[in-house]
């Protein structure tokens, strides 16, 4: 086979951690197949540089961020291609513009166009294993780009795709994916396989395991994904395109947001368009909207909540208090102490009364829902934050995720 | 005027001093000059990685080092770009392969074989300060290269050759070249010019204000260069074409050099060819030999004596005594106890008796001369390292040195 695999900050954390990564490489490469490494920078190594970069000045400068950022997976690389040499193997690092990993010119959040791959099978060729920085492009003009957060593992994903992968495993400090935060559920259970929607959902509902676009780039090319740890042998999480056998499970699993906070405006005057022109600030000043709720309008007037993420709260605030008084609308409240807690599984959708279920059992326990959004494959309630892990283990409880499937093939 | 400035280890040592440098790059615009900049990276940085990098592997692997080693400058210069923005500047920072700095591809001591000045000159037209990650390049395969210990001397000295520069101003921690080192001698005076021929010569002789490949390129480009404290707004030692002025001092400096050790190889056959096998093995360790001095044969057997880097001497006696048992030659000694102490001056040329009165005043002193070698415009003497010091200020004192020249036109 030929696999990529990606290393996170915390493989990389320390030289006895790269030699021990260099090692699993090379016990890949002995048991007969290909490989091509990706790495991130060492772990708190991006952090540092992000603190220098806010040390040197007020001002946000993207472009010169990312210079400075990819130092941080430009050195691993280089540490783990001697790491590998020096067990043995032959490796080369490889940095983002030296196989043309073309992104947009979206410094900090940038994406990856397309990647040149000559210069990867050439080194297989000559069997050497090539160990490439994460997290970094070059756009077309030759500026260094960055991927944003987690962005390493989409560089797996993308190498993968281009290189025609059979495999991308993202090798990190969990051993796979679970039915919950196990530090929440001490009874959450391993998921052998995922589907990609199923992933995507996870991802975006704070389950940290995978940078979200690099699911939704293994959902485009079809790359299968094995989530699975730097430190055991143990199979981890199969995220694959959604098969039969996934179908018999309901809910696979829920997950919990508390970065979250929410605004809700009154006095909307009830006029075709007044959405857009409330969250056309926002939308320009770069904050993310989740979840949105109208409610129908009285005498004229709407009443609108929406979630925006906590550290967005203070921004996303003002511009909508701005917007609010151009509508002549009013007033404005906001709630930082909320949590969004979701169940997933493609199996909802030949499932009725999942969102009902989710309703009863968080009504048992008297938490109160305060907003609800729901997609094919998804119910998202935002509760109260000091009720977020209660509903979450009340969830994994009553959708019984802690017991395997009763004929679950993948298990096997 | 178009100049390049080039700020080394100790200039980028901290936020406070990079921001500092961001003052003094503006306040060079503000007088109505074009900047270019290029950095160091932050002092101690480069030894930092290079332990690093031992700790991962025992086998030198230039390459992955070079690629490990660049990231230091890369985050300089990144940062310095921002400092200079955040002060009201408009900054852009460059790496090697941006502005395609061809070299070589002699990892970890790569020479600069041409420099593509579009994009800074593109980049000058927009008002913009380009500022330059140093000490690296990339070669024909587009393999990361870095120039070796002092490397971004070299950098600003070849960019600006590339551009036309009017002036490139060497910015360190001390306030220029002086006579002799003030450490050793405090009242070693600033010499307001050398030759390029005499900064050679003290480069290479240990007194460490510029990396000896930089001013060989100022030399061939004649690129005025003027070293300069980052900290003081004094004129510093402009480093530039002998003229006129220079020739009426007949000793421009003492310089000292404690990294020396010896070798003495007797009993060497004495025929054609010995000298060629006795060094050949050492040119492919890597070692430079310095001082190089033969007695004429004596019963067919010679005897050679000469210096090598301290640090090397270990690997050097190791090839020597190898060679000299294929030989049939020996015994061989080696004496770690000693220092180079050298009188430089392009006068020489035109004065005679110049080594004579050297010898006389080390004599005065007791001094023991093991070994003697001449340049046109050197004389250096071998002496043990306890005496190296003492040495130094005999001469500085005999030669008048702390006296500024009776008429020198270029100190005015």
């Amino acid at each position: 086979m030929l696999i990529v695999q990606k290393y996170g900050g915390t493989s990389m954390g320390s030289i006895e951690r790269i030699r021990h990564v260099a090692e699993r490489v090379l016990r890949t490469r002995a048991a007969g197949h290909q490989v091509v490494v990706t790495v991130s920078a060492m772990a708190g190594e991006t952090d540092r540089l992000i603190k220098l970069a806010s040390a040197i000045s007020d001002r946000e400068q993207p472009r010169e961020l990312d210079v400075l950022l990819a130092t941080g997976e430009q050195a691993t690389a280089a540490l783990l291609a001697m790491a590998i040499t020096a067990a043995g193997g032959q490796a080369v690092s490889f940095l983002g513009h030296q196989i043309r990993i073309h992104t947009d010119s979206a410094f900090s959040r940038a994406r990856i166009r397309q990647i040149e791959a000559s210069a990867l099978t050439q080194a297989l060729e000559r069997d050497q294993i090539p160990v490439i920085a994460g997290f970094q492009g070059t756009d077309a003009e030759g500026n260094i780009t960055t991927l944003g957060r987690g962005g390493s593992d989409t560089t797996g994903v993308a190498v993968a795709a281009a290189i025609r992968a059979d495999l991308c495993e993202i090798c990190t400090d969990v051993n796979g994916v679970y039915t919950a935060d196990p530090r929440i559920c001490p009874d959450a259970r391993l998921i052998p396989r995922v589907a990609y929607q199923e992933m995507l959902e996870l991802a975006s509902l704070g389950a940290k395991v995978l940078q979200i676009r690099s699911v939704e780039v293994a959902s485009t090319y079809r790359v299968p994904v094995r989530v699975c740890s730097t430190f055991s042998e143990e199979a981890g999480t199969m995220v694959v395109s959604e098969d039969s056998a996934m179908e018999k499970v309901v809910v696979t699993g829920v997950s919990l947001d508390s970065n979250q906070a929410r605004i809700t405006v009154s006095g909307l005057p009830a006029r075709p368009g007044i959405q857009a022109e409330l969250f056309r600030p926002l939308g320009e000043a770069g904050v993310v909207v989740d979840m949105i709720v109208q409610i129908p309008p009285v005498d004229g007037r709407a009443s609108l909540s929406f979630t925006v993420p906590l550290t967005d709260l203070r921004t996303a605030r003002d511009r909508v208090d701005a917007a609010a008084q151009r509508l002549n609308a009013g007033p404005v409240l906001s709630d930082d102490d909320v949590a969004k807690v979701s169940i997933v599984g493609v199996g909802m959708r030949s499932h009725s009364g999942v969102a009902q279920r989710m309703f009863e059992l968080l009504a048992q326990q008297q938490i109160d829902i305060m907003m609800i959004s729901t997609s094919e494959i998804k119910v998202s309630c935002l509760v109260a934050r000091r009720y977020g892990e209660v509903a979450v283990r009340v969830l994994h409880d009553g959708f019984r995720l802690a017991e395997a499937p009763a004929a679950d093939p993948a298990a096997g």
